[in-house]
């Protein structure tokens, strides 16, 4: 997969692009990383890539000129369709199945603004996917980007090893995780269930499934309405509710 | 503010809390910012964070001894009594109300796990809260406490100055943004709405909160559900509702 990010920001994603999964599944080719400073495109003699708005108000829009040039540059030189991915507060709720969507695509190119408003010709004529992380107000949309590529990079076959495969990832699965424990087994006087040391399998995985239904009703009962629940599910959940109360 | 971050990562927040605003808001002295490697405090000759889980299963997960002690030290240095943050996929939805809570404190801990879980008595006997930026799966915490310092420092008085104040933050609003547009006016054949160069303010002020309107209906309706609507409102997105079907 070949990813580009265009941002005023390069020196943001140095850290988080050389560090840990995303700088292993680049030494692996799984993944090669373009950070490109579209102030570069900008064709006027100061390099401006913003102006003031239309019908006035305070703050300042990025203009379409700089964008639209890079976004055509980045794509001849790939030779590929890419998504075009514009993070932004107004675009489609993000989730893992959109990551597990985008993993699937050649190349993708991100488009973080900064302070600044689109000029809305950017989000008609060039983009094909408009992403927000969250309901909350970001400076720019390097972090989105960032947040992005690595959930869809760590999905690219051959970049998690065994040693960084979560116990279990929540969401993956439907549900919240069950509570992990290690050793010591008492840590202070707080001490492991004893379930967990008792050695019977058999348990130990039925009290994992009911503590990580118990988590999800009482976290993030959303999720359990797509869960497909089993006969033991719903027994257990109904006993869980009483306990619960 | 004084913002700590525990993390087996911590050149991953170089660029991010060196740049932008962020870095800006430290120079200000609005808030200083400390990356721990808790592997510092692991008392073990090796320097392990990590151990298998009781019970059996894939992965690891991160001991309570330096995490406990790492935040303990914090707590001393600063004698403040902090927000103690998890990032987690089992956190609190965090949305902005979150960040403008967290804003009013004067010394915040994060948590950043990375790959492993977490044993369970870190949960229960350290942290305050448990945060989750989304629904999706991540490889560590860091990215997430970036999004909530972002969007936290962000809100701290004196930060922000009049270029960087955004055209309209979209859910501070409770809308989404309407539509931006800047020069030039007819870019490549695509053209600004007539309405936007026609001087007309008040024309300009009702084409605006109609967008905004359109935008909210057709990408989030969610968020018109506790937007509250005056009679002008309400007639003008009975006429978009017309307009969209």
């Amino acid at each position: 997969m070949r990813i580009d990010v265009l941002s005023l920001f390069p020196e943001m994603f140095e850290g988080v692009l050389g560090s840990s999964i995303l700088n292993k599944a680049a030494e692996k080719e799984a993944v090669s990383y373009m950070v490109t400073n579209f102030r570069e495109y900008a064709d006027n003699k100061h390099h401006t890539v913003d102006d003031y708005p239309y019908g006035g108000g305070a703050g300042m829009v990025l203009k379409p000129q700089p964008i639209f040039d890079a976004v055509s540059a980045l794509k001849e030189s790939s030779g590929s369709k890419p998504r075009v991915i514009l993070m932004c507060p107004q675009g489609e709720r993000y989730t893992q199945y959109k990551a597990e969507e985008l993993s699937k695509e050649e190349h993708l190119i991100f488009i973080c603004g900064h302070y600044e408003g689109y000029d809305e010709r950017i989000r008609t004529h060039i983009i094909t996917d408009e992403i927000s992380i969250g309901d909350y107000v970001l400076t720019g949309g390097e972090l989105g980007a960032m947040v992005v590529i690595d959930s869809v990079v760590r999905l690219l076959p051959g970049v998690l090893g065994n040693e960084e495969s979560p116990v279990k990832d929540s969401f993956s699965s439907g549900l919240l995780e069950h509570p992990h424990y290690t050793r010591p087994a008492d840590f202070r006087g707080i001490k492991v269930p004893d379930i967990l040391i008792s050695g019977n399998h058999a348990l130990i995985e039925e009290w994992r499934i009911k503590e990580s239904l118990r988590r999800t009703l009482t976290r993030r009962p959303d999720l359990l309405e797509n869960f497909p629940l089993g006969e033991k599910e719903k027994k257990w959940l109904d006993e869980i509710k009483k306990e619960e109360k």
